[in-house]
């Protein structure tokens, strides 16, 4: 029946076209958008800065389907697995549509049984969720990732991840910033100690992850409420989740007559006093905070976790630096791949997620503000002319200006005005107009005009070339 | 009831995990396929001449979503749009993937009031087609487009979509190729003068799109019995559709008696002359066919259409060369954008799309044959040591170096052999090796070493930035 449902409706929509074009809404689908030329220019921008961050960290790059089948991204993310797109059974495989692209990165390495990879992946992903697009929250949104798969020493891969994270936002100039730091050991540890029960660690997790969003009395009161969690377990976990610091806090949680009990704590701890000696020698602590509140959504995360969010003066008068969201995250997870493999073999795993979207808000704003000009195009130099009837000669010039890689454009007009064409450039933003004359076309030259400073000089034809080289060449 | 069966399933597939393995199929989705390291370093280099010859002809870059309602895509793909694929109803819209990247592009300009632009969109494109992946024919695949917008002078755009496609195919060294160039204003017009009734047109003409693939014998049975076409009418198609040249072809035809009397066809061979100027003064004429069996299957083009071919010679003996398929085509849609406005406001457009699957897999099956090595990191540097316990050191240089924006890597264990080390430079194509060690440490110095010669000299730490920047320059 759907089937035949379906062809009518695609008959009626064929036949009926003039009918339903009344009714039809002339949109993107809800929580996504289009990119115009300027918010591309801007993107292009970002990528380039982590594109070359991660080349600079020696990652190869590979790209996966936007689908994987249906039963790859089946009980991989806990609670937000409602949130993953579905396609249509149209017959054959179950699919649906990515939701991040660690799970395919994964599926990747199980199937080709790769131990051992450094690579990034730049490509969008599908989340159901509330959009929020002034925030820069889509169900359509970019993910930029770099991952480290291999067994190696602890630590070292995870703080080349964070120093990657430092590098990336000092680079894109998006002002204060603060990478928090925590391990999913610690948390489960610290749940054993505080009496939460084995199987409530992943459920009470999810709460603690909502603590950047709600103040603990409300994560409390779901923990015990919803939960089910004792009240004297969340108070003590209450506790725990105020403090944050660096080096010393990690001290002190080691002589932590509770924690330093508990196998997985103790691991977490000796771990993250490791990796805080590796990032002092990459210099980066002081925008490192190892902070007990972190949780982190996605169940795959079995080592350290961090996430970094951007810091924002409130106004001049508050001193404390209020969070503005995340635009990083990221963790290791060990199990990930060996949820795939035939035999479970496990690959070790660490990786960071930028959350690009955030990003560009924040650069696509302070363009906004900032009236700054993005040019669109790169184009060097308008083919043009002041008489009629030339048309065929700024044809022939173009072709030749084309053909030895000079970025050129022309009016596709056979009689364009000289002001028009000068005017595109002005709007445009091409530095140089090459104008063909009858004249010089007999005197075999061209006339090249600088647009800014309205200078007009006589060029060789054959020198032309080599001239807007010369001049376009920063 | 659909809910709670996908409730109960997701909570079984949390549940019972080991179970599920064993029946789990490690793979991609039918049709698709993932870009390994280095496949992608092949894409790269293609995409990067695809993007370098779009921004010479001064265009912008746009980015719409990978999904549009499904009704936007509605009647737009004549007997191709079974081909689409539909997301799963979730409650809200009803969406389906891209086809192309043409008619989301009009949406785009109808949806913005555009009605002048040079646009390119590099992006996937999804067709629930029979894959034949060795031919590089998938149901995800990326489009390269690039379209001009707007009302201008006849012919003039035209010709530079049909320049654009000999500069890509040119700077791909693909080897021989031919573009293939007709008129939908023509092909209508002969099918009057043929005496096709006007409801058939565009079936009929969708049967003349098989001429690449069948023979004309079934192309025929196909008009005349599927399609109801009088045999008398198809053999007249028959002779039309058998003729290809250039100029000379066109100046023939215009004194066609059948065609002369038909407006349609006088104007499509009228603009076809003025091309064929346009295209002499880019002096690419010699890889232009004019064809009449040209007919390109997509609904909705209405004038210059167009579609490039690799030609190979099959073997020596043979003259004639053999055409391995279309790797780009396009023409001119005045109508789409149109179908999109409330009003039917009109936007002239033309456009090449750049078949990019075909030409990846050329390439790359010409790596493998030629045995070339293909580096998929851009490396400069592996920071190593001789000695053991020298890690930290080995941090604290490499985060120098980074910070210096030098790409360096270095092997994530505590004491690598220096051997090893060397080995994964060898594997890699690593060109330099930056090593520490105690001795030179002391005297402020590191040892750099040449991987190709195994040149080894000593340079001070302050120099050492400037030295493998030099050392790595071309």
């Amino acid at each position: 029946i759907a089937k035949e449902v379906a062809k009518l409706l695609e008959m009626k929509a064929q036949l009926g076209g003039d009918e339903g074009k009344h009714k039809f809404v002339l949109k993107t689908p809800k929580g996504t958008r289009d990119y115009s030329p300027k918010q591309m220019a801007i993107r292009e921008r970002v990528f380039n800065t982590i594109i070359a961050c991660f080349k600079r960290h020696g990652a190869e790059a590979i790209d996966t389907p936007v689908f994987e089948l249906k039963e790859t991204l089946t009980g991989k993310y806990g609670e937000d697995s409602k949130l993953i797109y579905d396609l249509k059974d149209q017959g054959g495989e179950l699919l649906s549509l990515r939701y991040d692209l660690t799970v395919p990165f994964a599926r990747y390495l199980a199937m080709n049984k790769i131990t051992n990879i450094k690579r990034y992946h730049i490509a969008k992903v599908y989340r159901r969720d509330n959009p929020a697009m002034t925030r820069g929250r889509y169900r359509e949104f970019y993910q930029c990732d770099f991952d480290i798969a291999g067994q190696f020493d602890p630590m070292i891969p995870d703080a080349e991840c964070l120093k990657i994270v430092h590098e990336i936002l000092s680079d894109l100039q998006l002002g204060d910033f603060l990478i928090k730091v925590n391990d999913r050991r610690l948390l489960d540890g610290m749940f054993a100690a505080c009496g939460v029960p084995d199987s409530k660690f992943r459920t009470i997790c999810s709460s603690v992850d909502k603590l950047d969003k709600m103040p603990w009395e409300e994560v409390r009161s779901e923990m015990v409420g919803e939960k089910g969690l004792s009240p004297e377990a969340a108070d003590r976990i209450g506790e725990y989740v105020q403090l944050h610091g660096g080096l010393d806090l990690i001290e002190q949680l080691l002589q932590d007559p509770k924690l330093s009990q508990n196998k997985l704590a103790k691991e977490g701890l000796g771990d993250m006093k490791l990796l805080f000696e590796y990032l002092t020698l990459f210099g980066i602590t002081g925008k490192i905070s190892f902070d007990l509140s972190l949780a982190r959504g996605l169940d795959y995360y079995t080592g350290v976790i961090f996430e970094a969010v951007l810091l924002q003066q409130e106004n001049e008068h508050v001193e404390e630096a209020v969070s503005v969201g995340s635009v990083a995250g990221g963790g290791r997870y060990d199990g990930l791949v060996g949820m795939f493999d035939p035999k479970g073999r496990k690959v070790p795993c660490v990786g960071v997620s930028i959350g690009i979207e955030r990003i560009f808000s924040i650069l696509e704003q302070r363009v906004e503000a900032s009236e700054e000009k993005i040019r669109t195009t790169e184009t060097q130099v308008l083919v043009a002319s002041a008489q009629k009837k030339l048309l065929e000669e700024r044809l022939k010039l173009i072709a030749e200006l084309w053909d030895a890689g000079i970025k050129a454009e022309v009016l596709y007009k056979k009689n364009p005005k000289l002001l028009n064409q000068l005017q595109y450039c002005e709007d445009t933003g091409i530095p140089l107009v090459a104008i063909v004359g009858e004249q010089e076309l007999k005197d075999g030259v061209i006339k090249l005009r600088v647009v800014a400073s309205r200078e007009e000089v006589n060029v060789r034809r054959e020198s032309l070339v080599e001239e807007i080289r010369m001049r376009t060449s920063q």
